[in-house]
């Protein structure tokens, strides 16, 4: 790890540097393990004691704590982006060296570039093209006439079924299946008969997909990851969805075919939605929540009972089997007690 | 792509031509989408504008749909099912070429028949019975004394734990693992104590597994999936389970051990049952159900609540925290109310 | 596999045999699937018949259920545990033999011990430290730098990214992905830019991880999961969580990032835990449970609504949505009665 001065640190973040500018950082740490050449960031005061008592070089952080901070300071209007770039700068992805392990199965008429690395026991099937400082990465498979943009990197153990299309930028993680053939059938009888499923996959530039995320190809059409979309791990998409740009989706969703979601959405984790609604751009949707309409409305939106006592979720869940009764017996009484009280008012005549 | 007439394809099908019987279709494409050499299917009137004006050769409807189409029709009772079986014809299976890739490692005493095909860096152990006509997809793991039925698919990455029993036609998808070692464990004081699984896992005839799907082997006796059965990517079936014929799952369910579930039945996604459990056939679950009891009636069941804004379900949440309270509240003022109401009628007395 | 007298394994067993001691047992079985060889347990009344009409050598129960037996009885005051460590010695771990696969692929400067296997199609990047008596199952990959304790088995195709720590006894099943860089991200306007996650993954010893299940690596700290910690397949553990000794987590659960989850605790299946919470030792959820914040109290917790008729829950989701104006109808009720009954008293002024 090469060093770097916190001036031209600064000035490669563009934000102001309150300190020594000839001190040097090298990796970025904790507050507590941070050293004399350690870069921290500081977002949230509940950890102001580890601030204070900081060995670290230089801190990142907002205007309003730089009070609080004993050493030099990085200050930013946004301190986790810039600590994000910071991070990358000292800790760079490693650099892609061209070649082909000598375990590595490509076909012969396999477009590689020159500049990829196609690791060990890689698989590269017929017509594949693989982009400039592309990264295939041990026991990867790169189906039959799949594409993968320049500086994509498939991290291990992925797999590119037969005619996926990967932008630029793009990061898969160990263990993704991007492309099987999806989840369609139409009955014959009891029996199940399969639907061909020929449509492909298409990610767009600097998506990321998490480690045994699954993603299935189109019946026709595509299925397509916007650009920026992240997902994260165990993460099912259905045929034919449509996820929009910079939409982050954290791990355990599923989410049925035909299902469009839009742009800049959040889904939190273990979210559920039913196949062929369409989600706006701007929505959100709290973990575990159970989607079965659409909503094209931006917005915060939740489902689910979080976590109480055993004995009284059981009460609970007793009372919500008859909560139908309940409300009518409500009204009931409403109902009762307004007559109740209109027939003193009888009463006089 | 070999093109097919009309006339030919109706009888193929066995469904009613109307049109010109000479004309040829070579694929099957979206009513959008289609040229004069697709085949298309209709059956859902909300895309009757796509309809009124496809370009296509044919399309696949039901008997009251024929008016709205402007070309040749197929007639079907059932035009999902004759679509299926039009779209496997224009787009077969790719064949199987027998043969061993070079790369792979086969043991001495596996018993491969000369139709199948191992793949790419794929491992078959001793004594695996590989039968006609099987794929076995590049880096996938066929342990010791696996059985694998003929034209069975493992499409890549996929991992048979020793002794697997597979049947005929199974499609296997990628990154699926079958027959590991279930989660059993006896109690030592705070400490886990693993029970050896002992037992295997079958799958009947025309099952199908999808991506990262895991399948635990039985303790003593075998996991069992029935002909027929489909389940979608990303599913959990713990040790001992059986799961009917032609039931189908849909993506992220898991079902704890030893529970049985019936025939035709189908589980929606990211269903969680609990272990020990005997679902009949015929029954149906809608997405995220949580099940804790058996269900022997067919019938359609659901749990979990639906999204909504997310201030309108945290004061859902929080009165649903005190809903025995309410019911009781209620009670009581039923009670009341019934005694206010008897009060007026002994005053005269 | 060898036999053993019913009187040595009592004494290997430590339990009391109540029978022909010099008579053999070879494997464990079903009590219905018994024969002469075998050994079974009881340990639910619900299986009476059965033990009444067992064939078996010897059955391994509670002095409660002795009566019932009709043959040979080993005596345990945890038959469950007796049963695990009898099943065990008759089924035991296939023994490994050192030695690396010819198709392995093992960086020069790795450390392999003599008696550790290497599987087909294996890679050991550099610098990685594989232990005594490991076994590395076909299709893994050890990511440069990791380090893997003795006797532990990663069974086939696991992924361990650069610089896993693994400790001694560790069972790692097919598909498992640990130290993946976790989801961590800031925002630059819409667009999402990486955090890089520098941190690792220790796995003490004793640990089980299940198929497919993710273990993501820590930002700047590791991700721990403590000595025998059990999880089953197709979780996902969020970058920086800590999971404590011997607790246990069922299938699909997923547990977002920083959330520190206590010792002996136990998990059920699909539940989802927010992140940065602590949960304390002895907690124990249900199944497909919400968990949104911190739980320090020994005790079950629940949530979730669990499965009944769809047309029940559909009136009683409706009625969900309105439960706080039905809860504010209420107050208004009691308030108008109390009101309407005080009334009266004021009437005789």
């Amino acid at each position: 790890m090469a060093a770097i001065k916190l001036q031209a640190l600064a000035e490669h973040l563009g934000v102001e540097l309150r300190g020594d500018g000839k001190r040097c950082v090298q990796r970025v740490e904790t507050l507590e393990r941070a050293d004399d050449l350690s870069l921290c960031f500081f977002g949230d005061r509940k950890y102001r004691t580890e601030l204070g008592v900081t060995r670290a070089a230089a801190v990142i952080l907002a205007e309003k704590d730089v009070p609080l901070c004993p050493v030099a300071v990085l200050v930013s209007a946004n301190p986790y982006l810039t600590y994000a770039r910071a991070a990358r700068l000292l800790h760079p992805e490693p650099a892609v060296t061209g070649g082909i392990h000598p375990s590595a199965v490509v076909a012969q008429d396999a477009d590689i570039d020159p500049s990829a690395w196609i690791g060990a026991v890689a698989v590269v099937e017929a017509g594949a093209r693989i982009g400039p400082w592309v990264f295939i990465g041990p026991g990867s498979i790169v189906g039959a006439g799949c594409h993968v943009g320049e500086k994509s990197r498939l991290v291990a153990r992925v797999t590119l079924c037969a005619g996926t299309w990967v932008g630029k930028r793009v990061l898969i993680h160990p263990g993704a299946v991007i492309g099987r053939e999806g989840f369609g059938f139409a009955k014959d009888g009891q029996r199940w008969v399969r639907i061909p499923q020929l449509g492909g996959v298409r990610l767009g530039d600097d998506v990321e997909i998490g480690a045994n995320t699954t993603i299935d190809r189109g019946a026709l059409e595509d299925t397509l990851i916007a650009d920026g979309a992240k997902l994260d791990n165990l993460i099912q998409i259905g045929h034919n969805c449509s996820i929009g740009e910079n939409t982050a989706m954290a791990g355990c969703s599923g989410i049925s075919g035909s299902t469009r979601i839009g742009s800049n959405c959040t889904i939190g984790g273990a979210v559920g939605m039913a196949g062929h609604l369409t989600i706006g751009d701007d929505v959100h949707f709290t973990g575990m929540t159970l989607v079965t309409r659409s909503f094209t409305e931006p917005g915060l939106y939740s489902g689910a009972i979080p976590a109480m006592p055993n004995a009284q979720w059981r009460r609970g869940i007793a009372r919500f089997r008859h909560l139908d009764e309940i409300a009518r017996r409500l009204k009931g009484l409403e109902e009762k007690l307004d007559q109740t009280n209109s027939e003193p008012q009888q009463e006089p005549e």
